[in-house]
């Protein structure tokens, strides 16, 4: 490898000479630091990040303090409510002299909760670890001490919350360094806002912007976080699907029976929920709960527009995630996310594989996801489902049932509501998409994309009603990060690009 | 407590002093020795029982042969066969000399399954506890060691095993060893068998059996296992339902996807499985799959007047476990039970409660359960279900799919069949029948019952067919066991007069 590395050497010095743009001048100081980029990156990933998990949430706050400060940005404080143990919002500020408007830099620090178990050998989720491929794949196992630098852009950094979303926040903070580093100016007053409890629906974002309003004022959020497009085009998305959950619990038997001695006399409960759940689609994928589909406000022209120049995807997507027909009836990707959907994250009753044991279990347990988009309301939506499985003969209780309530009703379903947040879409027409459009075309050599809406959801609504806010989305992860689920990943390029895209947007005009 | 123990004592006495009836000397020699005799019970309870533990299975079989050789059996031995790691048959004999009869006594003394984590709070499997009743009731943990005897008999013990099997070895060799000491003269040769493979489907009794299949030889098997009748009433049992399983997993994308970027558009494995599950059932909770209730022999007309004699138990059993309608319309427990059944074990897929993320899962699996009746073969039976899942649109693979069958099917399910057993049901006719229930009836206040078919299965078929056995059920377990489940348990009460039936039967004339 010691040819490329001069190879590289020379070509460093090259862009070094003759750099023009502010973009090279970025990624020229990216690869020089490469691996102590990495290395600040690694540290981060190692500090576990479910924002439950007070003690390390705390030490993620100190964690992003620290570098921040050391990365020259002021003013940085722990924005906090009174009630105790609520993740802080991680703050500071970038001002310039004469600058007139301003720009938050939005990325959150906490991640989806772990099941460390179900990651693949050799992984942990907050061990963080380097492979020269994916996983899937039989990448094997890098060293990020003893490899040559620069690494593969290829290569990909396995662990929770490598692309969702402590990638969001590395990046804002490595573009932030590189652009004081070369000795930019901003044409703007730049704020930074880490969040840390996302994952858990953003609980008390609202109180926190309540509280800090006037500090917290701005012309435009930056979201940096999600995926790019499947395509691998760089993407700015207008909005994101609204998120709520139901939590399921069928009632069998008080404690679980003999599966000889009671079988089909006494209710299975995994066959009610089963029932139930199956009655929430027909065979065409479409959900059968009344009105599920009303209340939604279609795209505009423009949108479908915008959308349609994004490059088709659905096959090799297909072939990739290795399924051969939409559950949605011939539904393409981008029509099934601009539709608000019910999908079933998890089940669980009693046990199967080795621990199988021959009984009826005494309860099933499922949890259901419905992402909404513009137009829906989160309460609403979650009541329209309430409401179908009331007529599908279930008592619904927000309880465990009574003994009288287990005489009584033959059916049987504890309902748990989560709070939720309905959807948001900005429009194409502000004056800065083109601006921020130009940014990031200086990154790309294909054409920057411009996306309604993600399908996945984003505090966007409290931003909105709390801050005023107008956002919008800059991701940059790989669409295969495996977000929200075990080997969460992010490929070294997206990475890499990331900085390039938070870095090419702080230094535009406004 | 002095008082009653005065009492009891007085009791005792008076018992040794005018006792008429051999029944009444076992039940005097183990109120002598309770305390002895509950302690060995726990050391055997302490050892872990699950078959495929292989060291712990030798573990429990060299207990049982000490014990037996203490009690002064003969012959004990381990049958094996060459196979490693097959858990052996604890063998011995008492012969008598002018015996021309022999009666095998069998019990098993593995369990199933355990999963400590859901156990009540204070128990564990393998650590067996005493309480004052039921812990569901909040029955209090009470010391062995501290406690006045004798125990209450309505106190429980918790752990694997007590009731299912280790209590039906407990009594047989107390019962053989309460005779030994009393002096009593045996009518017929006694065998015992041991088995530790019952839970697993007693993969090996074939060989085992076809083995030492001389040594095997019998008149009868007293087969000591499951519960006594919900009434309290004993029960002489002709027979037990078939068993059989099929493993069903259902695949999703290859890796769990973000929920919000790809649900409703990538197939939810937990939406097909639960339709497929659905599917199984009518609203009436009567088995959909076509011929599910053909071949099936119905009861003799002497075996329904039998049945008929047992008390209703039904609205007392629903208040009891805690629901209102039996799942299939209007049938009686009884009725149940003799038919073929289909439960649902157990199922899963990704995550609920406070790990659950928001994904499309990859899988999801769930286990069904078969009973069978008498005309029933379970591999017709499993493959009635299967011929259900193809016509449920399903490609039906037995290993995970390839790249192409992923490409090519729109549902696909691995199906995992395991080996089954047949039901058998021994005729009422047989003269040893009136004999046992004599024996039986002398332990008893109220009538023993005649049940043709316990709804739990047992190895009837291997020892019909490889042993040329016939075979009658003696259960001793109080009904509310939590057999199979979590905090399993037995009832003193149960457990001392099940030693009364074993010696009963034992010392009877043949």
């Amino acid at each position: 490898m010691v040819n490329m590395r001069f190879l590289f050497l020379a070509v460093v010095i090259s862009l070094n000479a003759f750099s023009q743009t502010p973009v090279d001048k970025i990624r020229l100081y990216r690869a020089q630091n490469e691996r102590a980029i990495l290395a600040d990156f690694f540290s981060f990933l190692q500090i576990p990040n479910v924002a439950t998990d007070q003690a390390n949430i705390g030490k993620n706050a100190a964690w992003i303090s620290e570098q921040m400060k050391a990365k020259g940005i002021k003013n940085v404080s722990l924005l906090t409510i009174e009630e105790n143990n609520v993740p802080p919002v991680v703050y500071g500020e970038m001002n310039s002299p004469s600058a007139t408007k301003t720009i938050i830099f939005y990325a959150h620090y906490d991640g989806q909760p772990v099941n460390p178990a179900v990651w693949a050998k050799g992984l942990h989720p907050f061990e963080p670890r380097l492979l020269d491929g994916k996983i899937e794949q039989g990448a094997s196992f890098q060293s990020l001490d003893s490899s040559s630098f620069p690494l593969n852009k290829d290569w990909r950094i396995y662990a929770r919350g490598a692309s969702d979303d402590k990638a969001g926040v590395m990046a804002i903070l490595t573009a932030i360094d590189a652009i004081n580093r070369a000795g930019f100016t901003l044409h703007y007053n730049i704020k930074f806002v880490f969040e840390g409890e996302e994952e858990q629906g953003s609980t008390h974002l609202s109180e926190i912007i309540e509280r800090y309003k006037s500090q917290l004022k701005s012309d435009l959020w930056i979201i940096c976080d999600g995926p790019v497009h499947q395509s691998g085009y760089k993407q700015i998305v207008f909005g994101a699907r609204g998120d709520t959950h139901l939590e399921l619990k069928v009632f069998g038997p008080k404690t679980p029976l003999h599966s000889g001695h009671y079988g089909n006399w006494v209710p299975n409960p995994v066959m009610a929920l089963s029932k139930l759940l199956a009655s929430m689609k027909d065979e065409k994928g479409r959900v059968t709960v009344k009105g599920f589909y009303d209340d939604v406000i279609p795209l505009t022209a423009a949108e479908k527009e915008a959308l349609a120049k994004a490059p088709a995807v659905d096959e090799e997507l297909k072939k990739r995630i290795g399924f051969s027909a939409a559950e949605m009836d011939g539904k393409t990707l981008n029509e099934a996310i601009n539709l608000p959907s019910l999908n079933i994250n998890g089940i669980e009753s009693s046990n199967v594989g080795t621990i199988q044991a021959n009984v009826i279990p005494a309860s099933a347990r499922a949890v259901i996801d419905l992402r909404l988009v513009l137009g829906n309301d989160w309460n609403r939506q979650q009541q329209k489902v309430i409401d179908h499985i009331v007529r599908q003969g279930f008592y619904v209780t927000e309880r465990e049932p009574t003994n009288e309530e287990r005489g009584r009703y033959k059916k049987i379903v504890q309902v748990k509501r989560s709070i939720g947040d309905n959807a948001q879409r900005a429009s194409m027409n502000m004056p800065v998409v083109k601006k921020i459009l130009d940014a990031l075309q200086q990154t790309s050599a294909t054409p920057v994309l411009l996306i309604p809406t993600l399908g996945g959801s984003l505090p966007l609504t409290i931003l909105k009603e709390k801050a005023n806010a107008n956002t919008l989305i800059i991701p940059i992860a790989n669409y295969d990060n495996n977000q929200h689920a075990e080997n969460e990943n992010i490929k070294l390029i997206n990475f890499w690009e990331g900085i390039d895209m938070m870095a090419a947007i702080m230094l535009m005009k406004l």
